[in-house]
């Protein structure tokens, strides 16, 4: 993943392992003309979560961000409310483990892992509590706009990203964008095997970062389900991009929380589902 | 979901409800265009798993057919063994609940909520226990064959299929195919909002009509990431085929348990990654 800066960083930074694993493998396939060729593949790997030497899950990850996965994920489960409370974040793959030390425990840990969802969208899925319990809460910015400039601009950064998914395929991608005006940057892209990952790995990095999600913008190559949808409202972000299509759920909670949503978006093509009023079609 | 007949049907056949939910409502949005037009988007609904009274999870599924994906998701996390272990399994959308009541009660039930690993792949993922647990134990028919012309044949008959997906996207396919000569037929097609539930609703459904995995093949439109592979491994499928690319752990346990799997296949275009003596490449 490709952080930017360090601007804003929290006062009580945590501790952290940087072990990002290889990204690709190359295996030998045979095609339908019979030549045998070196494919890459992305890699998979099995990473134990634990918290106070307690374990919450395996987390199976492309590995290129396990540290700001672990953060983004313990975020994006409100197991953690700030990065104040973790001292540390310690990968080892030699155990397939990632260690989080906070500061003080975690408070009602048992409350929240009592309920398990599986989620439609792909990857690690929302494990435990209720993602809508802290709907409600949820505040986007109303006088936050999007710019159909910038929507293409976005689209044409994203399609000239290096990414492991043209080599290698098998990968979702998140990219967290700046927005302003007619221009929209790149700021963090994150791929992993889950696209779960890859958006909690980004709630993470923001963090670590500093960025808020009120100026920016949320792109995934993935599918709008509830949960993708629930992430980026939580992440603060109002402007939320895919590539690909949505469900009813992830449609109906973007009403609810005033989420500008937009799908299929490639090149100069997409569908506004909600949110119109932020969205400005005009030149 | 389309099943075949009713042949080999267990004994004792658990009671079920027929509770399908419709599987795409329309939205209106607005495209680069402006202009306005109303979209297809795939359902997405939870519905919590009880089996006998006791809650198990939440998943988020399209709702196609929710007692074989019940009695599938029990059968791959390996909490029941057998079809005749399970009585009866109603799902009421109005709890979103699915109950299912066991025969005997599930043993070791503890024990194998232990642990929860989330997966790479897209959907509900494995919860409870260690899929690799299993695996060592998988043995697949040795002199199972696949042709090139029965690829191709399966490869036309699911481009050829009616799919929630051409209509709404946002969601994963599976197919069990029959594998006779050169030639293959579809006999049960799942779609979900994760593919991990199309997997399993395959899964319960081979269960109710009695099909065994020895002379199938197994097609997904989803990625090959290791679980994938091992549900497919678990079901005694020899020939795992997907439209898209593969994992590193997905290849590495194909080859473990000696699967023949191909990745990329459309039209007529395939990598044969695994298993290659058992695919007669040779018209």
């Amino acid at each position: 993943m490709n952080a930017t800066g360090t601007r804003g960083r929290t006062a009580l930074r945590p501790l952290l392992t940087h072990s990002a694993r290889p990204a690709t493998f190359d295996v030998s396939a045979v095609d339908e003309h019979g030549s045998v060729r070196d494919v890459p593949i992305a890699g998979e790997h099995p990473l134990t979560l634990y918290v106070d030497r307690r374990e919450i899950l395996t987390l199976m990850t492309l590995g290129a961000a396990p540290e700001a996965l672990a953060i983004g994920y313990l975020r994006n489960q409100r197991l953690v409310r700030s990065l104040d409370e973790i001292e540390a974040v310690q990968v080892d793959w030699e155990t397939h483990a990632v260690a989080v030390k906070t500061r003080h425990g975690l408070a009602d840990l048992e409350a929240k892992t009592a309920h398990r969802t599986k989620t439609s969208g792909c990857g690690q899925g929302t494990v435990f509590g209720d993602l809508m319990d802290d709907i409600d809460s949820v505040r986007l910015p109303a006088d936050a706009t999007l710019s159909r400039a910038a929507l293409f601009d976005l689209l044409d950064r994203v399609r000239t990203h290096e990414t492991i998914y043209k080599q290698a395929g098998a990968v979702h991608g998140c990219a967290l964008a700046t927005n302003a005006g007619e221009h929209a940057e790149i700021v963090l892209f994150v791929e992993d095997v889950g696209r779960h990952n890859a958006v909690d790995a980004i709630a993470g990095q923001m963090w670590l970062d500093g960025e808020d999600g009120a100026d920016k913008i949320f792109y995934t190559t993935g599918r709008l389900t509830s949960e993708m949808v629930i992430k980026a409202a939580q992440m603060g972000i109002p402007f939320l991009v895919s590539r690909s299509g949505l469900t009813q759920m992830g449609y109906e909670i973007a009403r609810k929380v005033g989420m500008t949503m937009i799908g299929r978006a490639t090149n100069r093509h997409y569908l506004l589902f909600t949110g119109a009023a932020r969205f400005l079609a005009e030149p």
